[in-house]
């Protein structure tokens, strides 16, 4: 088809390494804002701002990709602002690469409840009303600012895409939730075919570039929930279209035993030469799942989020993290991880974090987001050194406490989930 | 006397230009984690933090000197545990000079209602009861965060900032209110006196150290209110006796015209050779009111205070901030402060920092923090380059929008006040 895209300038993704023995492997993803290499994890800066850590510190603790949420944005400060002060990289600050979402995953997650939740197998009875009507055409639903009645469609959400200018993004999609029949996952999956062709069809209309005169890339989404023959026919799909990447997404599932499956019912039949995010997953043994299953990368608003709330992301922790608020910490001159290289742990003790804590300083937060960020960062090169090394096992080993207690979804539970 | 201090050793204060047509003055003070120039602003890290900035970005910010809190960190995270991680300093890693005051303020401020609501000459009519006692021996009072019944003395507060190790220590004194009459006025006076001799014999059977064993220089306080005869009295008991430097404290008066007057009335019988530190007041309009009058260092939290709310310092601003939540920043290309260099000007517009005030980000308040503590550290950069060469007046017209209206108490008042 012509009208469709044919190739991505300025971007490219290269496997440089296959591991033997799973379908784990390392790559190098090239976009015009720089070159990162996979598997990586790509940190959320929901409305153009990574919550607590500024860009430069991002930087400091060797963050390569950042992503912000076409939602949030379209509602404050909306695209035009954004493309008028150059686009997004510009805006907040930060010149490495940067993906945008489709806006799909908080329409329907807000709409429906937390799909978040569902993954992690939490069923939440409320149902509110800001996603008021599904059509062939598009999304309606309430704004989360002001109540105001919006409209995202394929064609919108690429357009607010091109105006935000990322150098990854995404198509448009519906996001069913985990609780929802087959014969609903099926139809809502065929409809996500639809708008990923009408995604497509806008991109190259714009001649996949960005308002500011940047080229962009198009990830296609594979939906089909928990069901392998549906899973199976949406990565056939966007395998057959010509995305850049492709992205895992809908519901994965009631816990991480069933994400597990889901994922590896469906990478078999994903374009094998193209990258591969799995959207909204983020935990630390989440991450060696991921990876033996060929995904290249992650976005989790985990990180900062669980720093927020006073939590440090440590190896071989329960539940993967410390509470730093803990009074075992009260008078712990060590760092909060002796291991770490980051400017939380090179300058401050446990005493100190779980004091300003204790205190409600905002330096708690922002020294617990910094670490958390840091952690991931070194998480992710420690899985590429491992899958270059053929080490695998022995780096989970390294990073995750009980392996056999999580498997079975037991414990304190990994924080997934999307931004909203 | 033999129980009091004759020689602060690893301190110095050193007057290197004296102003010819006012008490404006240049100094060198030396501590022994650094020496700084002089006049300063002091930075309130009320909690062991300055809110919302790392040490690292205060540095960055060309930050010379903090202060900390005796009352809020003997209660959170309490003396002991401070000694114990190795003194203040390495505890919220800061290896610059540091200042603590002695509790007395704050005692006072929250028991009384606000000192700087007073100073503003907002009249509060609330009482509450956190202050519960004033004796010969002591003050009782209420923790502000659990309520638990607390004492502190000259003894005590020496004792505490003793172990909290900062340079600079500050006598323990009543801090009288400015709605109280003269008579009590006098009388709080001759007891702040009677404490301070007790400081000073507390300090000195103390060796002068810091319980981690580094030196450290005690301030003496004028109190008085805004009376002459009491203020001339008060500045004369601390010349006479062997403090380190000397503040001033206490009430001020009901609006700036009085507290530049209760300044004036206090200045000429302060202890010439020594350091001047003005408590709790460090708006742009009183920097350049204070030097003239010899003031050598201020403190105040609004930098960081006014930032969390969303407002930026700006030079010759009416209010001398800029709200930045103001929709006339919404598509605003340039930074807060086009002069500015600092990390929040030099990559940052005013459109991104009203976006993130309006999203709620808490990079807003990190950002017009950082700004603010760099504006402070220009303004006191440009004043002692204008004092070296004789053009006070054109940086105050450089920096002061309306000084006319403001010296009338007029328009948007300066923020001033306790780290309460």
């Amino acid at each position: 088809m012509s009208d469709l895209p044919t190739a991505y300038p300025g971007f490219s993704f290269e496997i440089t390494h296959k591991a033997p023995d799973s379908r784990a492997r390392l790559g190098r993803l090239t976009t015009p804002h720089g070159t990162i290499s996979t598997p990586n994890f790509i940190f959320c800066g929901t409305k153009a701002s990574i919550k607590g850590v500024t860009p430069a510190q991002m930087r400091a603790e060797k963050t390569d990709i950042i992503l912000s949420n076409t939602y949030h944005l379209m509602i404050q400060p909306g695209a035009d602002i954004v493309a008028k002060m150059g686009g997004l990289h510009r805006f907040m600050g930060w010149d490495g690469p940067m993906l945008t979402d489709s806006g799909g995953f908080q329409i329907f997650s807000m709409g429906h409840g937390s799909v978040a939740d569902e993954i992690k197998g939490r069923r939440t009875q409320t149902r509110d009303t800001t996603l008021l009507k599904i059509t062939e055409k598009g999304a309606t639903f309430r704004s989360y600012m002001n109540g105001e009645k919006l409209f995202l469609s394929p064609e919108l959400s690429i357009d607010i895409q091109r105006k935000l200018g990322a150098d990854l993004i995404v198509q448009f999609d519906e996001c069913t939730p985990f609780h929802v029949d087959r014969a609903y996952t099926a139809k809502s999956m065929a409809l996500s075919h639809r708008w990923g062709d009408r995604s497509l069809k806008e991109f190259a209309k714009g001649g996949g570039m960005s308002y500011n005169g940047l080229p962009q890339a198009l990830y296609g989404i594979i939906q089909g929930g928990v069901y392998e023959d549906l899973r199976k026919e949406s990565a056939t799909y966007t395998k057959d279209r010509p995305f850049f990447g492709t992205a895992v997404g809908g519901s994965l599932g009631a816990n991480t035993a069933q994400m597990d499956e889901v994922v590896a019912m469906t990478m078999p039949h994903t374009h094998p030469d193209r990258p591969v995010h799995l959207l909204g997953i983020g935990g630390i043994r989440d991450i060696f799942a991921g990876v033996v299953q060929g995904i290249d990368t992650f976005d989790c608003v985990s990180p900062t989020r669980i720093a927020r709330h006073g939590w440090a992301l440590a190896p071989k922790a329960k539940g993967e993290r410390l509470n730093m608020r803990n009074s075992r910490f009260r008078e712990d001159p060590n760092p909060i991880d002796p291991a770490c290289d980051c400017y939380a742990c090179s300058n401050f003790s446990r005493a100190y974090i779980h004091h300003l804590l204790k205190a409600g300083e905002l330096l708690a937060m922002q020294l617990l987001s910094i670490h958390n960020v840091a952690t991931m960062n070194r998480l992710l090169r420690d899985v590429r050194e491992a899958i270059a090394t053929g080490t695998l096992a022995e780096a989970r080993q390294r990073w995750v406490y009980d392996p056999q207690a999580q498997e079975n979804g037991e414990g304190d539970p990994v924080a997934q989930g999307g931004a909203a």
